[in-house]
């Protein structure tokens, strides 16, 4: 079992828990013989759904847990208190080197907060992103912050800047990834406080490409490898990715039934449009890791269903054999040891402002 | 003329100026009698378009100057020094009284500053928002801040849904509009600092109907009217909905060419999503107005072309009808008099956090 990747996934988190995540954690075990799973959670359910299948039983593990945190809760208090819960449980596998990542489509808040409480922020991390992949006309671009981490201080995004490159480099393979902020125009003096206060530090960065400000028109052109962002504008553009993708191809499908003209073209066109609607889907890229942790936490849509599920235990192979996170603190030390007068240059620069 | 609408134009504004300006001028005086434009602008090319065009010579004065401010001048510095520019001169118009209403598809920070700086903010308004309508699944919401003043405090915003609230009423006809302040989640607790801090505030101000969060998700789904957010996060929101719709259609497009069966299609399907890529065109909701000045300015897209000139010259018959700065400084008036005491408490509530 040595080569083996052993994923423990939260079989309690998400909208579709138990069925779906346990149809999603059967499906990676048929598709990868490098796959072992441990299903945390309540035995009884978990064996409920799992009767409905066949799969290598050498391979799945049931890891029983009493209790469930659920999306409302407050994220600490829930973490803090709930012990015997799926989300604890194999956020401490991890921890312990039990499992090699934890897979989750639970609360955001609780994952974020589970992941740097019970696995800890790697040496040098600062914060601990949530990065998701978006799609863009030309590919994919990495998303940096889209946690719940809100208000960020301008240093959190230079790191952002720098886990983003390396992630971009390492897992998905894009040489010199372009690195720009998100920022309400070209000119120079625009942006908000925080990304005023960026700017300067990011030009001053060493070991990223960084092309300056992307306007959100720009992002779905695919104008940037790596966009960074605090937490909140992150949300609001993943959300609102999502929102006019799902609203327009809503529109369109009914636009499509008012006439038999229009309802002919529609049988002759659904192919394409497929195409476009599946390559718009955000759950298609699987889940997001969160970046800078002693360990790999892969958080996944709330909404999953088995193939997003299924994806992101996938995924896992790839994230562990690139040491993602190992070489997040390798980068950063190395950048940190190479750099320490210019970016002593650029915070004083930055607290000028 | 006593009943008639006089519209100051900026001729040389935006980025099809002055030729799609002259045209856009042009077309609005065909389509209302009661409207008189003044173009400001070098007089010699605007001459120069006029001349393509039959127009009531009589409802129509050419206002010359000699500066142009440009899309990436400094804001105040252009505003203070290009005093013979078109832009100056035309807010100098609406200021002195001359004209009724000031449009310009010119750099949205000059438009602004110049708005506050020439024409001045009316009694009671901290900021004078920029607020466009967007559309959605069911019609249009107000999108109140795309301006360019960033780092807006709670008490902004809470202004901003009083403002919004009016205008969607008054101008739009919508009864006791929803408000809704932009999140990253519906929970309560989430939230960066300043909606932590607006949210009780919005919660126990009068005279507004307060829905709560909203996530940029259902924005497009139309599920509030009025949209509350920092000018940072609304010039977000504007320029990805706009550019997640341009890119999604041009892939749509792009899908429909790639096979004989799907280029049939195409052409049955031609009108019905010409409907769809209209509606979420949000040049064709005209312009937006800065909100509680002490008369009217109109800001249209920088990439205006005619039709919404057009547009934007002609809803300012609406917008004086409605008189909606003053209705504006009216009802904030009221509101603050009416609500001395629980304004009081709010802000003792927004502090303590």
């Amino acid at each position: 079992m040595s080569d083996m990747i052993k994923v423990a996934v939260d079989a309690m988190g998400g909208d579709n828990a138990p069925g779906e995540v346990v149809k999603g954690a059967v499906e990676a075990l048929q598709a990868n013989k490098r796959i072992f799973v441990y299903l945390t959670g309540r035995k009884e359910d978990i064996e409920e759904e799992l009767a409905k299948y066949e799969y290598p039983k050498d391979r799945l593990e049931i890891v029983p847990t009493t209790e469930v945190i659920e999306m409302a809760e407050q994220p600490t208090t829930a973490i803090r208190t709930k012990k015997d819960s799926s989300m604890v449980r194999g956020l401490r596998m991890v921890k312990s080197g039990e499992a090699d990542a934890f897979v989750s489509a639970g609360s955001t808040g609780a994952v974020l907060v589970g992941g740097i409480l019970l696995v800890g922020k790697a040496k040098g991390v600062q914060r601990s992103p949530l990065a998701p992949l978006i799609p863009t006309r030309t590919g994919v671009s990495l998303l940096i912050d889209c946690g719940a981490n809100v208000d960020a201080r301008s240093d959190h995004l230079v790191q952002f800047a720098q886990m983003g490159s390396i992630y971009m480099e390492q897992v998905m393979g894009i040489e010199n990834p372009r690195v720009a902020i998100v920022n309400i125009g070209a000119e120079e003096e625009k942006g908000n406080s925080l990304v005023k206060e960026t700017m300067p530090k990011l030009k001053e960065t060493k070991g990223i490409h960084f092309i300056g400000s992307i306007e959100a028109r720009d992002i779905p052109e695919g104008y940037a490898d790596v966009i960074v962002c605090d937490a909140f504008v992150g949300n609001v553009i993943l959300k609102l990715y999502e929102g006019v993708g799902s609203t327009m191809i809503g529109m369109i499908k009914q636009g499509l039934m008012t006439s038999l003209r229009s309802k002919i073209g529609a049988l002759l066109i659904k192919p394409s449009l497929k195409g476009v609607v599946k390559m718009f889907d955000t759950s298609h890229y699987g889940g997001a890791p969160l970046l800078g942790l002693r360990g790999l936490v892969v958080k996944t849509h709330g909404s999953s269903k088995a193939a997003e599920i299924k994806n992101s235990i996938l995924q896992c192979i790839t994230f562990t054999e690139q040491r993602i996170n190992e070489q997040i603190v390798e980068r950063l030390a190395q950048l940190s040891d190479e750099d320490t007068v210019s970016e002593d240059a650029a915070t004083d620069a930055g607290e000028e402002q």
